[in-house]
């Protein structure tokens, strides 16, 4: 067992040959990932359009107020998605490419793991922003005299809670895509 | 090399013997771990009293309005951060347990990361919520006249403010975690 016999030469990392890897699994993992990713950029498109879209429709009726400051509550939402729009792309590529070079596996299993990781924290923080002010527009809040506002917006209301579930949606397609990736990682490890 | 001479033996997963594996950057990475897991329940304990007394301290000035809503608008942030403080209680003595029998590691490393990236969903957008709320306290809404609280309740706000500083440190954290946990995991696997 190469684990047991040279412990401190693979913890130095040398250049070694790549072998042909096993290629029958991780063309199988690759197929998932592939397919998550698409669900993932096309959770973050469907989030950011609805969202975008809430506030257009909305201009009319926000005459009294000027419409100036909306787009700044959730500025910190579309450009999450937006990241993450992006960069499921190009890691749908990248795992395109891996299917069709399988001895990049590893290296790719690696880097999609850390960066799924950051994307998870982006994308999960936004929806908790995102979630916590519709929740206050929901329920209001009497003491600091914070009016529901989701009784008057309420179109405005239901893009925000379409955009929401699309988004939980998205991190949900995320932790799936870190979890995909640990297990083929663990399934290359000796017993 | 393993990988090329077994691949479909290692993945219909037969239960071998468990051969002696190397320790020496195992317990390393698992003193680490136990560390990052300590600095993750510090920053858990301290989010949640922070944000605690801060509700307590507001009791006078609420007077006005009652003060029995207050709670439930952190309620998420607080169940969050008890989550993520228990969980990170369970795996310091997990990964301490991992240290003295180092042939566990390798089931440990998968379940930690596995946890870990659900936690950090969770804290991450607990996060986001709340800092989502403080932003409409410090900024204000004018068009749906959610005037800034933040000017008023100062002392309130700066708890809020340095409740979210410790619990993205957190977060940052559980991030770190996962990264470690795939880079032990990553370094098991024969090149």
């Amino acid at each position: 067992m190469a684990s047991t016999t040279d412990p401190e030469l693979k913890s130095s990392e040398p250049p070694p040959p790549p072998p042909p890897a096993a290629t029958a699994d991780a063309v199988d993992y690759f197929k998932i990932d592939v397919i998550l990713r698409v669900l993932l950029f096309a959770s973050s498109l469907a989030a950011i359009i609805v969202i975008v879209t809430s506030q257009q429709t909305e201009i009319v009726p926000l005459l009294t107020g000027g419409f100036a400051r909306r787009p700044a509550k959730f500025k910190y939402f579309v450009a999450a998605f937006s990241v993450s729009g992006l960069y499921s792309i190009i890691t749908t590529l990248a795992s395109i490419s891996v299917i069709q070079k399988p001895q990049l596996k590893l290296k790719f299993l690696i880097q999609f793991i850390f960066w799924d990781t950051l994307i998870l924290g982006i994308i999960a923080s936004a929806t908790g922003a995102a979630g916590g002010v519709a929740y206050v527009g929901l329920k209001g809040n009497d003491h600091v005299s914070w009016n529901k506002i989701c009784n008057v917006y309420d179109k405005f209301c239901r893009h925000i809670a379409a955009s929401l579930a699309v988004a939980l949606f998205g991190s949900v397609v995320t932790l799936l895509l870190i979890w995909f990736s640990a297990k083929a990682l663990h399934h290359r490890v000796p017993k």
